[in-house]
């Protein structure tokens, strides 16, 4: 039966560090089988912009139609007229938050329905489908082999919680519990007389990238996951806190280096400023490399 | 079958409350049977302490033990002399923030080790038995049944969520995630050269108690739960905003009325003011009322 294993990694060295974490975590109590993926260029695609950055778009195109107004303002005058320029001397944290106040006092289920809105009309902008058909199927592979073992698996992510959690089922059989990632600050109010909460245009606590995602995973997961996979420098601390935790553990990084079947670009978290290429930290840390050319037999299956 | 059920609960109104809530729930999608239990009062034995006020003072013997100076601290003081008037005039919120600093710069493995040393080693201060026998059965039944129908178990107390983590899977079957509490803020650091984290003496938002108790299911959940039980005003808002959500609620409140098997008192929230007494709350909302001297067959079993 091993030979079912992972059955879209190719042969090699890659594989086999998994297949051999595998077999080691039968000596991890199942209460201690945590891992935990990065999404954006983890589990799905990210280029040539985040979903997360498509869904503000297409929440603020809707908004400018009944508030013109809005696109005088400066972050969103760049976002309507794909000023690259503008963005990137503005920064993706100032862009993010001026977006952010685009839902400010509406209730968290308002918000869900927005995102799965999202999800059921729009395609991926440059490949026309749906975004659910762009998951990186070795990764959902991998998943699979973990939850046969009992692993609880969360999702660690720079983008908004409250955006990942409403369609992280669907996607990946993940429940809202399981995803840790940016927050905003919900206040407590009555609408019609019913007690709920309405969401506030602040952060709760700083962005989950870089350090930050370890006080992330303490305060959602409560213990060391002893499986990290991620992808860009904002990654880093997450994977290299997992990796030198007590007993089998296993540092994963996908390395996107296939311009044909996906994208080959150097990853660089969106605001957080690495000293270091992933890639090098990987080798000096002794991480598992995944090459997504030459390790993955398929990347999003028959869908793409 | 039917009377398999919930064995621990007496023939009435209460538990045909409870049976007609399990029944409705048949229509429910199972990614939305989410309940929540306080956990002081409502699952454990709170008097004549919290059980964490007694590990807090035992961590505190401890520390006085090779810092004498330690004792000098009018707050530590109060606590080693069980000065009453002295603790009520501070107030718990000074007291707990206090004993907070006793664990700055621990790690959170370390804090973890304290708390299983803690119930491994201490008893029930006026019933010599050991606090896991001082759970409340017929809640531990309502809790099996509730699994029994794919519920997703949460607890959300006021105590220390990294307290009651240590410790839930153990007593409760219920993982560290499940578990939603008031939370201090972890920093990031490097200790022999291997990442980590170690607790700071400052909480990270409110304590989870009241209002506070509704985003912190937001934050932690992700979604309203259909189920909430507590047993004081700290715990109002919690079952309020749970028992007015959308298809059938329950709001269950623990009323602690049987002097002789427990301990009679009106709950009142640690250092929360409430301006209602919880069981008028409970009445004037429709709440399921759970007398502990009419209700319950047994309240610890035959462990105590």
């Amino acid at each position: 039966m091993k030979s079912a294993r992972l059955p879209s990694w190719r042969e090699g060295e890659t594989r086999e560090s998994l297949l051999a974490f595998l077999d080691a975590v039968e000596d991890v109590a199942p209460a201690d089988r945590v891992v935990i993926f990065d999404n954006d260029g983890t589990l799905w695609c990210e280029k040539p912009t985040y979903p997360q950055v498509h869904f503000f778009v297409s929440e603020l195109e809707r908004a400018v139609a009944t508030r013109p107004d809005l696109a005088e303002r400066s972050e969103y005058r760049a976002l309507l007229d794909e000023d690259r320029a503008a963005l990137a001397a503005m920064g993706i944290g100032r862009v993010a938050l001026a977006l952010v106040e685009l839902f400010e006092g509406i209730s968290p289920e308002a918000f869900t329905g927005r995102v799965e809105r999202f999800f059921a009309d729009e395609v991926h902008p440059a490949r026309g489908v749906a975004y659910r058909d762009l998951l990186y199927i070795p990764m959902l592979e991998l998943i699979d082999e973990l939850r046969a073992r009992h692993f609880s698996v969360f999702i660690g992510t720079a983008g908004g919680a409250d955006f990942v959690r409403a369609i992280s089922m669907k996607l990946y059989g993940i429940p809202p519990e399981r995803v840790v990632g940016s927050k905003v600050i919900y206040e407590v109010d009555r609408v019609d007389g019913r007690l709920g909460l309405i969401r506030t245009a602040r952060l709760d606590g700083d962005p989950n990238e870089g350090p930050a995602k370890l006080p992330g995973i303490q305060r959602q997961i409560g213990r060391r996951p002893i499986l990290a996979a991620g992808n860009s420098p904002g990654d880093a601390e997450m994977i290299e806190y997992t990796s030198t935790g007590d007993g089998p553990t296993l540092g994963l990084l996908v390395n996107h280096d296939d311009a044909e079947r996906e994208y080959a670009y150097t990853s660089e978290a969106g605001t957080f400023d690495a000293a270091e290429p992933i890639l090098d930290t990987a080798h000096r840390l002794g991480w598992t490399v995944a090459s997504m050319r030459d390790d993955w037999l398929t990347v999003f299956g028959d869908a793409t």
